[in-house]
């Protein structure tokens, strides 16, 4: 029978297990990608491990999330970050040079390779016919030191497209589409490949859009093919030699189907505060607007602030917006600017910020109390720009430049002018900008350097085999990282020092838990979640800062992939109950009793929890491995690493 | 006889008092200038005052500190801003325009107008004949009520310029020479004037970098004569009818006089952490850096960014130096990029941040810890880069590229390259991207928008006649207002909330220092100082902070002009040492008694403090006139004002 995409680059590296839909199965790891705010934690993992040299095809660390210097603490990350890399043999990507996402799609990727990235947004490399997947830190440093990756093998979901996006419509609103219809948990356990005619029309920066929000429908990843435009893409960076072609066979068939006529689609926008809560622009337009911001990997292209630029030319924004032009890399803004498009971006009112994340993970550009901020980024969890009650809607780039003109949610169909249809020029190739891996043997005598709040991860204890844990939160719906640790410029700084970041644990939903949390940090506590929990970003601090604080257990109705992972490697017994309806019955303050618990665990999936005020049972469930069970009994993944289990 | 500039800007708007260096004479305000970190507090002043609309001919409110956007704290300032201009009939310049000084100089200077502006580097507009004077928020917000400028007649010191400067040697090399012959007290109590026939060699924009950092000199300002240049400077701006000739009498005097031949002038750099710690870039040559930072208002022209790009053209900065660009103003962003001047930064490893003065105030581009910075800002004292043990230099655009190349500090001439001359093309007015004072009558509908930081200056009582106060803390010379209260982006955005910012008062100096004034608050506090105290920045939340905090009097051997006058605004009392020597008689912990104070302080200008445990008088003395007396006694210049006393 033959193969789609996915499962060829699969099949391609598969080290142990069946390919069949929720068997674990692990995989050879070609390359890497570590960004500097779970990267720093990453390093000092590798250090953990005694790592010499990197076992990868290629690794990069880029900087591109901590890029706000209020004091030394990012900064040092930086010169931390550059000597591990100098040390450890990985490519450098120094602030200023982009985010992660697209300048490794321009620099370093390759079709029918593996890449793993601690950054949840790695899907969007999917986009050159790799198999490109984020994960949480410590699994990238595991892959770094040559460790194949752990995961079940996902469904493959194909999406056929038909036809052509017309004037106005773009690739956001392929991928909001797809939010629209299946919402943030559709994609779970669920690789997604798109395929069909309507390929041909879209650029491998538009599949770039497509492929990086597969994140928000909480996809394993997301793939397309390798074919022409791949070629072509390649090629215009001088990578022609990169090139493999990698198609579905033609007899491919897929576990789940659906198909998009894209000549059918109109401009969408995801109201706050979830990616899943889509509809049209048409339905949103009129309401006023405090900020029209354009940038991150979402839409990372030189089209997508092209559009803008040529949209706004000419004239000013509405009085009172403030106009945030973040551009994705280095060299999108050095062609910009050759091509004359930044400077009508400039005198429309544009504030042009360096290249990087900024405020799509919260650093900077938060909006005001209580007003409406426009983004052509991927999230919207609430508080993730920074403001805690926010109001975030996401949207295509003619969207955000529409309503920028406008001072309020406008269809850029209806703003009269025709479509500016823009060509990409000749691309740049800069690869100075970066610090090349060092030779082995000058490596070996490189020191890290670490300021003063760069700190070892400290030890963990195994899980004991008998707990009585109180439930300190309890929590609904859709939780993300962003809630339960949270990104931003005030939070992140602390990313290479646990204890300090632990403070701000859960802060979001309640400013106590931390306080609470150090109260029972000894004999541990738990935490009770709804659907989708831990949603977002990668960011493993999220699984490190509650476990440090004394989290034991988390029983939720499901999880987001990359967090249960997380949940795993750093000790945390991840449940869900057996019968969701039970979530009821426990109630914050509640003591848990988990008796037996090694033993529960290793004879199979089932567990029972003992409320113990309220003397009743809950049946509830995990789904680890054997493997898995191993790590969380020995209190994580470092643990048994250490320890040589395996 | 015959007048210098300075005289003749200051008999032309002369209120009350004679002009005798000494006496206190108060002028007339045709504009202010506000920026964001002080201004807030001021549109609160107007409003406290019940000020319908500004007075002033012109008053302009800038956004250019407070960017950093990683709450709602900052956005919210900034609509609150936006509001206050449109009630009480303000100029607003949205963040992105770029830093107040080089920007008012583009779109509102006027030669023979005074501009008072809450910011000390307002003196920097003195390049074009004005009378342009930094003062604490309050007097500035007398002014926009139409309430004349009280200040000592300063001494006039004139400084004859000859010879032309060499290639490599620009106009911050002049400045940093007047730094090294006089120190950061060197221009204290005196108005510095440029003349003699170097200043045909000076453009407004050099000009404008000398008269920027007549602040460092501790001056009253700094003024140039509107000659030809500054005609042809209005003229390129289409503003040739702002232009009025303004040149010294040819019998005009100074009461000091200084000579330079800008000929024989070479590189400099002011080594950590005064602007007074000039030596040559040879001697400091060899120094390893971290960054190199171009930008802010001390080096804000087309001119200072293009050559910088002409020097890294074609080439990469060192490995592993941050090269930072910060764009003064739109204008000169939108330039740079037309003229082709921006894409060679880009492409040399530059971090293009957005307009406005960013790093210089701690707002970002914080160095990493025990690292050297090389800047083209004005100001180095310690912990103002948001470091705390920071390392920062001062130097020219020129020596800054050259050192970035470098990797360590280089003289500019060395590098062996023919010195690139700039030609500034025609600028570019794009008024478009202000905000216009709204029409009086729709002015007064608008609803001032505070958001939830927002918080009204607190009552302040008045002056007990007898104080029995600890001296909370005891300093050595040159102390900062960023080292009293520091900008950056951790303390700067509470700038509206007084009781939340007053946490971070003498923080770098003594971290208990906030926990120890709580204690004794309602009885007082002070503080005992040496020399040149409260130098720097103009922040009147530097006096109003310790304020709060109970500080009833500042005893110290003299103090910056700006922080005088704002202790006296707020109602403390600035004492200085009858006898330097006594300065060793007070230690931290002492109770001062002064007794029947404000007999004391009416009754001439000395005055004594009891030392209560050791039992020995300290004379002192006040520099304060009668309306003065009244103001401290009162508590402070609003009570002064509310009680309508004068």
């Amino acid at each position: 029978m033959g193969l789609n995409v996915a499962q060829k680059l699969i099949k391609e590296h598969l080290v142990t297990g069946q390919m069949a839909p929720g068997e674990e199965i692990s995989i050879k790891i070609d390359q890497t990608l570590t960004q500097d705010a779970t990267g720093t934690m990453v390093m000092l993992e590798l250090e953990a491990m005694q790592l010499d040299r990197v076992k990868t095809e290629t690794s990069v660390q880029y900087v591109d999330h901590n890029m706000l210097q209020v004091d030394f603490k990012n900064p040092d990350d930086h010169l931390f970050l550059q000597s591990a890399c100098e040390r450890f043999g990985i490519w450098y990507s120094k602030p200023g040079n982009g985010v992660s996402h697209p300048t490794h799609m321009h620099y370093f990727s390759k079709p029918g390779k593996t890449l793993l990235g601690s950054d949840s947004h790695t899907c969007a490399n999917g986009s050159m016919g790799m198999l490109s997947i984020g994960a949480g830190g410590l699994e990238v440093a595991m892959a770094m030191a040559g460790e194949p990756f752990y995961v079940k093998m996902p469904e493959i979901w194909g999406i056929k497209l038909t036809g052509q996006l017309p004037d106005w419509v773009s690739a956001k609103d392929v991928i909001l589409e797809m939010l629209r219809r299946h919402g943030v948990r559709g994609g779970f356990g669920r690789i997604i490949e798109y395929y069909g005619p309507g390929l041909k029309h879209l650029s491998a920066m538009d599949r770039h859009v497509i492929a990086n929000m597969g994140a928000e429908l909480g996809a394993t990843t997301t793939v397309f093919p390798s074919d022409q435009e791949i070629k072509r893409f390649l090629k215009e960076r001088n990578r022609e030699g990169d090139w493999v072609e990698i198609i579905a066979d033609e007899d491919a068939t897929y576990d789940h189907m659906d198909e998009i006529n894209l000549s059918e689609l109109e401009p969408l926008i995801a109201r706050p505060t979830s990616p899943g809560n889509v509809v049209t622009v048409r339905e949103a337009a009129g309401e006023p607007i405090y900020q029209a911001y354009v940038g991150s990997s979402a839409n990372p292209g030189f089209r997508d602030f092209a559009i803008v630029s040529k949209m706004v030319e000419g004239k000013q924004v509405a009085e009172g917006v403030s106009f945030d032009i973040n551009p994705s890399s280095r060299d999108v803004l050095e062609q910009l600017t050759k091509e004359g498009y930044l400077s009508p971006l400039i005198h429309a009112g544009g504030r042009i910020h360096q290249a990087g994340c900024n405020g799509c993970i919260g650093m900077g550009q938060a909006p005001a109390s209580g007003r409406n901020s426009l983004r052509t980024t991927p999230r919207n969890f609430p508080g993730r720009s920074g403001t805690r009650e926010d109001s975030v809607f996401l949207c295509s780039p003619e969207t955000a430049a529409a309503s920028a003109l406008a001072g309020k949610i406008t269809d850029p169909r209806t703003l009269g002018m025709d479509y500016p249809h823009i060509k990409a020029p000749q691309p740049e190739m800069n690869k100075e900008v970066f610090i090349a891996p060092l030779p082995e043997e000058q490596a070996k005598s490189v020191a890290l350097v670490k300021g003063p709040n760069i700190a070892s991860i400290p030890e963990m204890n195994a899980l004991p085999d008998h707990l009585e844990i109180e439930v300190l939160l309890k929590v609904g719906d859709n939780i993300s990282t962003d809630e339960i640790l949270a990104g931003g410029g005030k939070v992140l700084p602390f990313r290479s020092n646990l204890p300090e970041i632990s403070k701000f644990a859960f802060e979001i939903i309640d400013d106590e838990y931390y306080t609470h949390a150090m109260k029972t940090r000894d004999v541990g506590s738990a935490i009770v979640g709804g659907s989708n929990y831990g949603q977002g970003s990668s960011r493993e601090h999220a699984a490190l800062a509650p476990r440090y604080l004394g989290l034991r257990a988390v029983i939720v109705k499901d999880f987001a992939r990359i967090h249960w992972q997380n949940l795993v490697n750093f000790g945390v017994l991840p449940l869900t109950f057996k019968n969701e309806e039970e979530y009821r019955k426990i109630d914050r303050g509640d003591i848990l009793i988990l008796a037996n618990l090694h033993d529960q665990l290793k004879k199979g999936s089932d567990l029972v929890i003992k409320l113990k005020e309220k003397n009743i049972d809950i049946p509830v469930q995990h789904a680890l491995s054997p493997r898995q069970i191993d790590i969380v009994i020995n209190g994580g993944l470092i643990n048994w690493t250490r320890k040589a289990v395996h």
